[in-house]
């Protein structure tokens, strides 16, 4: 694109010509994108939380040890904030070798370093139905408190006790969004949508046996609610759902 | 196998021939089963509610207008008690034309005949999640009542204003038995399975639309219950979950 | 309730008796909720909008025209807004002839009556894939003004021709929350979610054949989208995402 | 709660404003449960035996050892019973260490402690296809005894040799209701439920291989049984039906 | 090929080459196939019942009413036997004025013509679970009888009541080979399975509602059967299962 | 039912009411089976091959180690033929031990013990389509010659190289029954269906990866062919296609 | 963009503002594509023919005869060519009243104007299985041949009949690819594939019936193939297995 | 058949004759075809690079180290070409020890020897979506160079970040052929096939969880791609891509 900006400057192009050269040219913008550090492998946008105040996130699952040794160091060198998530213990202990001060929390599965100063106005609630629930329900949590966000956790209020529920009710009812995390059967977001009058994030697990096919059951569950006001994200992804309230609690 | 009895009256068989005869005939038992009518394309037990107080159900859907005419007539000559399902209007009204004091029921697609003597101490609860599932629950509530139980029927209940529920539950807690019919994400049965503590017999329908899948979101989601005490019938089978109730109701 | 209140009032009841009394009775507190209206087959929520700002909705799939027509009377005579989804036209027009002014979008299978006064600040971008995914997107749309938010609706910018959506890039990011409807493959809101740093509601629509499987392929795609900050509705939802989209843009 | 009343009690409120305050917090009511033992990850209901007759029941699958011990420590001190289901040996015998006299069956992955005293007058009988649904049956038929309840447990009656299951139909007759277990095609609760007139509880199991998926087929095949009197509980749910046969034949 | 064997003939060729030439087209034998008849839309093998036996079997579903009056003229004209599966009423009467003493049966949706002379010494048993299994139970004896093999036709035996098939069951067991047609569950090959020693084909029906989801459940059930014996063939596919019947009974 | 034959025959009753007695026991016929050997876990039918000429098989998969011995030692005594499928090599190694003379294939995971003596007149065909599919042609293979009949193996003739199956057509052609083994799409049946005259049992096979979805892909293959004379068995279920092929070719 | 070219044509921008005003703009190379004609409801792109050689392309299934109406004014006034797929008969008589020499195929539901000139050397061979693949595959040969394209249709030589593919091989494999259109069990590209050495495009059609559950099992079968160079499009595509075959063939 | 051809050069023979016997063995051809090696468990095409320009392939899952050990004996007794795809660590060492300069790619789980030389004039494009699609881009790019094609292999340029992807559009423009792998939603194929003009081959991977059914949602969404020009192969299937487009670059 410089090129042609050049040629234009110098009078060697007209203007017509420099737009139809740049119109040719669909990339041309995209030319002009973040340079991002390749590192062969991967590719990564080391200035993303300068620039756009959200860090990188790194999705473990599936990266060799080498390669996430590759971005600690290139996260070391630029002192940029990061995320790590779905991060085994032992791919951990070899990334916080390079990255000494980063925090692991070994049941989320997820690393942080250098997180974001906290600033948030209103809540998240971290609503999860049971004990078996409760590792998705971290995940979601020390997302949103990386990105600056203050959370409540309320833990073991599945809907075949309800009364559980409603013990908590006012408590989630003083959050800004409500992020409800439930396998088997998937009910407590239809039961707590029906609560509160704020965007809830349902989460389903893949916590059962049997006839929940590892999740399967509870996503549709969820899918289906007659409540209003709740969406959902993918089985298992605690981190989906935290950033997206962040996003939603942000303003 | 009365000839091999007679044989053995008679002296001409020992015990030892007439056993090895019948155990060599493993049908012999069936044949002594009751005397059915044949109807070339069905087998009617016509005189199964005198002999066990349970009348033979027909199963219409699928059937003919000339089959279910037959089988009207068999019962009309019969005189005994009749309940037939899935039963379109126009073929009610050719069944009716020989059955002249049959009450049909649009709504539930049910037909019967000279009803079972009301006679149950306790009561059924059928308590519907939606309007749209009303007509499930009403087939259940009249098969129930074609068999001599009382019945509770609540509507209108589902968990996304569960207040509705809550207003109702001390009748829902006097029932014996409590079938619970919903669509969608099929919560209801876990709510209330987690409130009461008699048998909840959860019918699913086909309800909903886009990922509901027919009713097999609401069925996976009963089936994954982590309530106790629940059990499951097949997608929009409201005289299944009608007839068990009154099984665990009879005594 | 009352009674217990009184009777304490009156002395008649220790503190304790009182406390007791309520406690045997969970569902006391349920007994103080909003008084709703029975309609025999449906419930109405009549006060909803004076007391919570929010409007009842009815889901008329699977409703009859009487049932319907009974909700329109009920309606009329409190004067309370509502909002109708899954409505054909021939209902449609039944309910406005007891609901004179109210609005029907056929296309979008909608019916309004008195919608809140428009009040946001920021705009809610409606993003959808191709022609046939515009039905969807109005029902969204439509969800949304009837609850007094702004939209921005932007249509036919499907990712096979990508240019499309670049071209409308600026005014998307000028929303506070973006719904992006998309059948087929449903692979715009991951496109979406990667070029906008609000939140993102994906609707995916039955359109499509063969393996889409009414929807299915789009669904699962949503769900799987390595975009952050993208939640997804039901197949078809225009309304869920609608009304989610305005509780977040709300505050 | 005990607030408003007590401001009532002394005349500081009126009726109307006590009826409001209470009305206002619907989670009043839940506020009045029983008081749970919170252990941070779950939450127990230690004294449910003494008040409803029902003692507490702790899923194990996905638990830790710690949170179970946790958990053995809380029984152990309130000395209650206790149901432990999905329980892998390992961990059993560190619950036994704080939990002397307990008992487990390995093969059933069940621990009790503590069962309720016989008391049923009826028994449960608990009919398994094959050798390999064994483990399910146990669940179910530990069970029922843990909950008091007599059984008759007979096992390899599958449809294939079903002469077997005739030589024990006398005894099956007997029982007041009958729960079935069987994978593959999960044939027999159809077989089973034409002979008795009683209910019948089947248990799918992930007995199998190729296409049974797990125990969808058999799940499939009982949930259309064209047997009346029959519903179904989750692939391999031993507990699930054992709790369920009680509910029905405690009365 | 001719040419080739020809100038080999002539001695043009000496055997290596003509080997060579042959063996590069490896269509050759197939050049060598029975002359078809090209209708443009359809390949006939008109004279196949006269060489091997096996008349030609068309498959009218999703053939135009001008492409089946095609096929009739032909075979008019040929005189051989023909067989049509589901095929329309309103079709086969176009097909039947071109063959004038065609026979159809509207049930079973088949026509046939010219059926071979009967010369079965054995029987081939068709047994149907249901009054709703009987239209493809008729497919399948129609396509026995059509090629000459004496069938036993025995209905309405399913499982729910067995004595009814046991009432059967010496019949069954006189035959060579046994159908057995069912929906809904499909457990009746299971049964009928353990109960003879001859080949057992099973035929899944789309009866049934809800969770039957058109005969998946029927067809997985027969697939897991625990009998020995059993195979299956497609939903509904009444002739494949009557034709491999009669090559099973054929020696 | 001794009781009673022996009272008619001390003209204790009259055979009207001996008649009567056995109706009203169903099972009767049922006690006078085969007197079966109940190890508590499995029961076992010692004599079936003396009887039937066909001996008992022992399904492994999911049966301990001990209950494997209590079997082998059962037959030990009896001195029946034993087949005994899905054994895996360290149980193989237990069950020999008290079997010592029993034979072993660890490809085909099959143990058998005194296979019947040789006396088919015709052959049976196994037709595998490539290496992976070899060890469940190989267990179709072992169960057909332990039942005394004589097989055709052909290997590696899969239809993406079909020449290599036309080399071996004649000999394919030789056999009463062929069995066709393969995995990923399922295509060869197909092909050999249209092949021969002879029936053709499928056999699926969990080969292959991505979307084969462990067999399910050839499973409906098979089930969707358009030739004519095939039925389909359970993916991998070499032992059911032998058994079956040998049903059909033994008269 | 052109306002940034011309202020820095006019030197009131320097390079590296210019440069930096349009990476602010990523979406600025865009609008600088092809203007396209927005309908509202469709965004066309009229002179792609003339740019690219490929025209628009629309497809119909889900459109308005109104949209479909603008769509064919559009072209009439551009006079560029244009391809409508999955377009009914009465919709197609309302475009062709508005583009009156344009050519209607019923058959293939396919509308084409003004196609593009003959010129390809090479020629696509277009394999149906069966007569009722034939609508598929005439969608695909018409598609070839708007795109300019030689084809060679060969019809019904499905797998069950082997020598009607070999009777036309060689000049399959005259051609540069091969189309191969199957349903049921999709075993034709498999078959070819293993035959030819140029690219196989399979196409899936929802041809059959039972477990072909709308074009699965063929979709699943032929993603399975064990035959190299075979690749599939979307379950009755025939348009894309055309288009792809085209953009194969052009060089 | 080179008997029938001595006879007929013999003069034994009429032409007629043996055109005759030739079309009695339909496998005439057949027989003629390139003599494979059996080695028992695989039938092997050893001089089919010689003969055909392409070398054979042999799949090693599913073989034992013995089989892949025969099989590298054979190749390196001819000399000829070998590719072994989906082959681990431990059995390529057994292979490389047979096969010296075999050269193995443990990423790709890929071994060749003897690759052919490079030929080809244009490039083919391997667009990988994520660092753990690498492993699947990998198989491909290597097969396309054994086969002597140039390849332009691009990483980690997914829809989330679409700015990576118009960095290198130019270059993917320039490729003959695009191969796109991509896990998760599978987006990016739709995007690519929307911005070239050439074939573009979508390979969907297993990456991904929840959601994702082991690559099933990718598989969906490539298949309904709203872009013209895409075909797809199996999940994970890399070296299906690359011959396919080798075949495709070829010309």
């Amino acid at each position: 694109m410089r090129d042609v900006l050049e040629a234009l400057a110098r009078g060697e192009l007209t203007v017509d010509d420099a737009a139809a050269a740049l119109a040719a040219a669909p990339t041309a913008a995209a030319a002009a994108a973040p340079a991002s550090l390749d590192l062969g492998h991967t590719t990564l946008d080391l200035d993303r939380a300068s620039r756009t105040g959200d860090p990188e996130v790194v999705f473990a699952q599936g990266k060799s040890v080498t390669q996430l040794e590759d971005i600690a160091r290139a996260f070391a060198a630029s002192g940029e904030p990061l995320l790590v998530t779905r991060l085994a213990a032992d791919k951990a202990t070899a990334m916080r070798a390079l990255l000494p001060d980063a925090v692991y929390a070994e049941e989320a599965q997820l690393l942080h370093w250098r997180a974001l100063t906290p600033d948030s106005v209103d809540r998240i609630a971290i609503v999860a139905a049971g004990t078996s629930d409760h590792a998705v329900a971290e995940e979601a949590r020390l997302t949103c408190e990386f990105y600056g966000q203050q959370t409540l956790p309320i833990n073991d209020v599945g809907v075949a006790g309800i009364h559980r529920l409603f013990a908590r009710l006012e408590e989630i009812r003083s959050a800004r969004v409500v992020i409800v995390v439930a396998g088997m059967e998937g009910a407590l977001p239809s039961v707590v949508g029906g609560l509160v009058s704020v965007p809830v994030i349902a989460v389903p697990t893949s916590v059962g046996y049997g006839a929940a096919f590892g999740g399967l059951a509870a996503l549709l569950g969820m899918l289906n609610t007659c409540a209003s006001g709740v969406s959902v994200v993918n089985i298992d992804n605690g981190f989906g759902a935290g950033y997206l309230a962040t996003l939603i609690n942000r303003r």
